[in-house]
């Protein structure tokens, strides 16, 4: 048997681009920014470069941070699906040995300044944590286009119970009616085409998400993963699938009866490993 | 000479606390949640267990974080200086080899999370990265409650410069009429006292601090900084100190004359190091 | 079209195991150390759980982190790989609804404390960040063994180049006949069976990844990959394919020529972001 | 009470300065690397760059960072001592407002490669997270070397006992004869003088202090850094003090006995938090 070359792909990770817009129509002190970090990843015809290090099939990495920078000022940064979308067409189509490109890009959402109580022309604060995503892949099977958050940190100090498991000999766990569910979300969903309001599309998906981490009165974290995607499903139809990663992020109850308390829910410690890690897809009979 | 143990203490670090409040006068089904990363230590005659080992005098660090968990059930967690006043006073006050403590608290902000524009009794949202920070230190010179915070992240576009600098042979840098400036803020401010409504007294610090980044245009980070703290100050008598850590989080404009196009101030690269890192505390004369 | 459930798996993540050995024939007072991070993950029959919230067939994955507690005090550690397939055997075998699991194992290697020139009987030093992996992998369509490593950061400071690649309005890259070339390796081949001496494979796989990057002269990290993975399918017929991902870990050679120096390849800035990241298989051809 | 400015200080932090030494006498085909982090603070005279956004006294720390690449050309890196120093008295001594400056380096140690048995010429593989690290601070009072280490992660699986420690209502812990004991020593002494063998002084404090880590029957954390520290004192005599941080990384033991196993020391939880923190500086008493 030959030794062959098998799946490869290289590129340029994390490129981090902040693009500022100086005034819009009426307001020309007014500026608007948008924080991303942009990696791609192209395939093709590059075997003489493993086998030879032949490199004349070979757009540098470098070549590709540049090309982003230079997207972010030609066309702008609107959203970043589109983004995403035509930077990948660009490497697929401009690029002749390119066959297939992904582009992942991670969006850091900030917030005007309040002062006085009105929003700051041009400063900002970072909003937090959370970041969202979207990841477009174009090859021979099409295009594909996937929208997304991470980060997304949830509790809630009621509502969960988890009892009625499976048991073993190394079972220890206790049933329990009453809990602290908490996690930080990773959701990923595709949709059916590109014709899409991703802006309004994402803050549906995540209030979606959010509603039904709140109001599922949960027997099971992969319930509540269930009920989440669900109704981001029945509510989107241009969504063909959702897949949710929820690290149970636990809050175990302290035995405070050593020093003559109770704690009926109320004292927690919050453990950083191990942790439950569950994940699931919710997607269309089809 | 002899050889002899100099400053010594020891202590728990980071006991991860969660405190729920299980329903509110006239809302029963009402939580609320304090969530807290709870560091101790301990000053005091501790020299036999350091030459030899003998432990009578040292109280066990596990024992310092039950008691953080306990005063949690029993007095609850408020304001977060009042919380670490009262373990710092706990373990100076009661436990008798020990001379002095120093109490430190972070504190994590959640929102409720909105159904249907109402916010939920009891599911929650991390609200971001920046932290809430208290430390108290009590030893034989008294008490003093420093407040704080860290991670507060702030961009403005346009209004700062730098220039007129002092050059040498190995300056390359240009001068700028107009950058962007960043960074990510730790601030530690020391009241004259324990009276003080702390909660009030942090937003409105907090807003203040924003507030002066935003509207001071700004010729250096340094003189940002002093306006900042001089603001604290000017509102704040019962203030003492503030010192402001700010990392100059270099945001640097691309070159892309290579690409044919022009760059006003549109498209930055993100630098992660090196980083200037800008050091100040504005005081009062006395 | 009706909503249905797709993939799905949960599990327990980084349970971190210390077992000690105490005492060995001849050597009563001698300990040896294996220290894991210990992650599981199961499929089955697990509908129910999310669309009923019925936990009848989930078996917690508290009792997962037990049984890797329990399994390492009765069987012991030995390699990692025969470790991870006896916990994977165990969820397959013996709980009636798991389908499929997979168990990664990451191990932290520890040296003896060498004191007057003789290894320590019962205290270690970690060795470094370098960190060894395993992948059992027990699903309907067998069973699947993966070794690796990650973390193994290495340079070197001569003997790689890169020049004729492809070029674009967007490439401002200059060629180079010398760089340093440098990067923190993610290795994973994928064995044929199980009848391995996992520890010597390892050993071998490592030596002969870090001669080939050091001996090839390379004309990009493609071909080092490709020359790297080659030895390693070419010395283990019992390896079916390995696949490499390579962070470029950019060191830029620093201009000096302002301050009146030159820089024949001396002195370099270790850039954090962005970074090349370079991925291939290297397979044989069946 | 006026608002003035009281203790400030700027620099640039995390220069990462790879140098490469290409060739030696006899060796002409040997490189040697030396791997930095550097990060410089200056004091001085800059009340104007606060007040007044005056930067005629400020060296940027531009210019800082490039004064750390040139000296590595111009000068060499030799031991991370002298280059701080170098550095330290640069910018007090030629930069006319600058009236202190603490000059920090991490250096990060790699090995040769090993290939057929013999250490490659040009090919490096990072040895560990260990971080060798040195301060140097130069001010009114006189100049300052502190020679360290950090990330040095211990482990001993016997010879550690806790016991006769105080106790009150809310301790819990129970004694035991036999733990382990574990920590990622973190290790700062200062030098009486500057004329040291950097190299062989900080090899045999590192040996001391594992040896005596590993030697000491430990009835305390807080003891076996005591024996750490007079080692040191006692055959450094040119060490005026040392400086022991220690995490105490719990590792707790598992109950096995709901499986029907016994744990004599066998199977241990390494935690992540909370975690004792130890500290203590040893000195001579003059």
């Amino acid at each position: 048997m030959a030794i062959v070359l098998g799946d490869n792909e290289y590129g340029k990770a994390e490129t981090r681009v902040v693009r500022i817009v100086r005034g819009s129509p009426g307001e020309p002190a007014r500026h608007d920014i948008r924080d991303l970090n942009v990696s791609t990843a192209l395939r093709g015809d590059f075997v003489a470069a493993h086998l030879a290090g032949d490199q004349s099939h070979v757009l540098p990495t470098d070549t590709q941070k540049n090309t982003v920078f230079a997207f972010a000022k030609e066309r702008g940064v609107d959203e970043i699906e589109d983004f995403a979308l035509a930077l990948a067409r660009h490497f697929v189509d401009d690029i002749e040995p390119v066959r297939g490109a992904r582009v992942e890009m991670d969006e850091f959402a900030w917030d005007r300044i309040e002062v006085d109580g009105r929003p700051h022309e041009h400063s900002f604060v970072r909003r937090g944590q959370e970041v969202r995503t979207a990841t477009v892949s174009i090859d021979t099977g099409g295009t594909r286009v996937v929208s997304g958050l991470r980060d997304l940190v949830v509790l809630k100090s009621t509502g969960s119970e988890f009892k009625g498991f499976l048991t073993d000999r190394y079972t220890t766990l206790g049933e329990t009616d009453d809990r602290i569910m908490a996690t930080s979300l990773v959701a990923r969903w595709r949709h059916t085409g590109t014709s899409v309001d991703w802006a309004a599309s994402h803050a549906d998906v995540r209030a979606l998400l959010l509603a039904r981490f709140a109001e599922v009165h949960s027997r099971a974290l992969q319930q509540t993963l269930w009920e989440m995607g669900r109704a981001v499903l029945s509510e989107h139809p241009q969504i063909a699938e959702i897949t949710l990663s929820a690290p149970n992020r636990h809050h175990v109850a302290v035995d405070l009866t050593p020093f003559g308390l109770d704690n009926p829910g109320e004292v927690f410690f919050a453990a950083d490993r191990p942790y439950g890690l569950i994940q699931a897809t919710i997607a269309r009979d089809d």
